[in-house]
């Protein structure tokens, strides 16, 4: 074995599901339940050998996006997954012991690939109600601070930051990532501040309401000099051509976007109804994403388990601290959400 | 605009073609003229809607490739194209000031990759008659040296290492990064060694033999805990489930890979003969991969703009001292090479 940089001896990678999760009920990785677009399917089907052989170009897809959004195409890097995008912002600007500010809990690539860099992680914790920690944020914000990591609405947590907060923290000048993997769901992006605010960086993701989670794509969203250095440390080729024609197509379909944010919050307000029935066992934390928080208490991990053995997964957050006990549970369609439901209920006489 | 890290400012983009490809004679990429294996369509056209939505998984691609090879899925991580193996590789174990050694002329990808870590680059210069450069390797190899770039066969010199070169270079105890991108139309990959070497690398692309250029697929092979430790970097999903796919037929139709491979020799037999039959203006140096060398001398500019002209696009050498006045030629499909052989005929008497 070949010792690797000094920086990795505390990385711990982002850990991946180690057995397949097909025909299991996937309520774990906060995928869409209704997968695409028929229009994206029809997009993959007319592939030419072409676009298979040839290297892919982005040009359109830029174009797209930036229509989406009255920015220009200029304002905008398509990425390999939101992923992607996210380290090629760290890599751009984050040197080793450079600060950065993470709210706790959050999506774990965010601290995975800040200490890939060697950067010193600030953790912020949430607040109790899992709302926005903005003075918290504020207050730790110094001249060692290279980078602010703010996901809207979070993951876990699914809390929204309130206009007002991201605008006085993008004000102290330092810089902003971002992330807006669920805003769909929030139906809040705040991708065109990118105008205003040269020390903004916006992640966005096509793996949600898309529902193109295998085919990784993602974008960033900067003023166009930012973009322009962010693309030196992107790999040229980085996302593949049917991503690209699924990512035209996808955002052609507005009337499915509509039609799977809708979907969501009516399966929401199901799911909530009908767990809120186990009051005694467990507790709903709503949030603003296509994913429910789930407080079992000390049955955590155990129901966790039981879930497993009826095939039905759903993520474990007993990695944080505020959120011991809890379930992170994706909104799945009507029967998954009903198997979900049948096996909690066949668990909880275990526990009482 | 927001000031990237200090290692970026020598950083310079690949460059991308700054115009669209499509319906144009593309022998300026080396992919392959004649596409991907049918078995690689069908298996694209099969794709189930839960295969776009869903993450991917990557086990059984693993295991086929390490079948291909007598090696352990354990030695094998799927890369986004062979650029992100090589990309994980150097971000794994390249710390600043590190120094690197990269044979010139190379792939651009390795000096960009290793710039982005702030690392010294030490160019050795491949011998005149572009043979390789064991020796002065080996002379340049000293404490600080920390990796070793050996492409085999080279791009875009098309030559490839020996054995017992490669064998005593990695008897050197440094990391040797061995890029075999082009390696089927030379016959011959040393990713057994593997099992011999903890300090061997090989990294492998799906966009030339296979066809797969636009779905990014590569990997890297090495031991199993160097594989580990490189997955720090890797970003978890980084291939696309579509690529997995068209990978695992790609791999599973081997006479395709025979028939490219024939067609490829055959069709740069045609073309060196065709072309040597201009031997006044031009000289061809054969390579053992997809492309050729040729040396236009003092006209080579000029003649990559006529061939632009007539749609023809090849690649322009002359970043490179010893490749002054050289283009690089993808070997195409027939009548690729006759358009080529024409805009060449054609563009002559404005050099006489």
């Amino acid at each position: 074995m070949v010792k690797p940089r000094k920086a990795l001896e505390n990385v711990i990678s982002y850990q991946l599901p180690i057995i397949s999760r097909k025909n299991k009920i996937r309520l774990d990785l906060n995928e869409s339940p209704l997968g695409c677009s028929p229009k994206v399917m029809e997009a993959i089907k007319s592939a030419h050998p072409d676009d298979i052989s040839t290297y892919p170009e982005y040009q359109t897809l830029m174009e797209k996006i930036a229509n989406c959004f009255e920015i220009k195409p200029e304002n905008v890097l398509v990425s390999d997954g939101g992923d992607d995008a996210i380290r090629c912002v760290i890599d751009t600007y984050v040197e080793e012991k450079d600060e950065v500010i993470i709210p706790e809990p959050s999506y774990p690539m965010f601290e995975i690939l800040c200490k890939i860099r060697g950067a010193k992680i600030l953790k912020v914790p949430y607040d109790k109600d899992l709302s926005f920690p903005t003075e918290k944020v504020l207050g730790q914000i110094n001249e060692r601070t290279r980078m602010i990591v703010l996901p809207n609405p979070g993951n876990p947590t699914g809390t929204s930051i309130k206009g007002k907060d991201l605008v006085q923290i993008l004000k102290r000048g330092k810089i902003v990532l971002l992330d807006e993997a669920y805003w769909h769901f929030a139906k809040k992006s705040y991708i065109r501040l990118i105008k205003d605010f040269d020390n903004l960086f916006v992640t966005q993701s096509f793996s949600k309401v898309f529902g193109l989670a295998g085919l990784r794509l993602g974008f960033l969203a900067s003023e166009e000099s930012n973009i322009q250095t962010v693309m030196k440390v992107a790999l040229p080729f980085g996302v593949s051509s049917l991503a690209v024609m699924a990512g035209i197509a996808a955002l052609d379909d507005k009337k499915f976007v509509e039609h799977i944010v809708k979907e969501t919050e009516k399966e929401k307000r199901f799911l909530c109804q009908e767990l809120e029935k186990f009051g005694n066992v467990l507790k709903v934390h709503k949030t603003d994403t296509n994913f429910l928080l789930v407080d079992f208490g000390e049955f955590g991990n155990e129901m966790h388990k039981k879930l497993a053995d009826k095939n039905v997964l759903v993520r474990r957050m007993d990695g944080y601290s505020v959120l011991k006990g809890f379930l992170r549970i994706t909104i799945g369609k009507r029967e998954d959400n009903l198997a979900l439901l049948e096996a909690i209920k066949e668990a909880i006489p275990f526990f009482n």
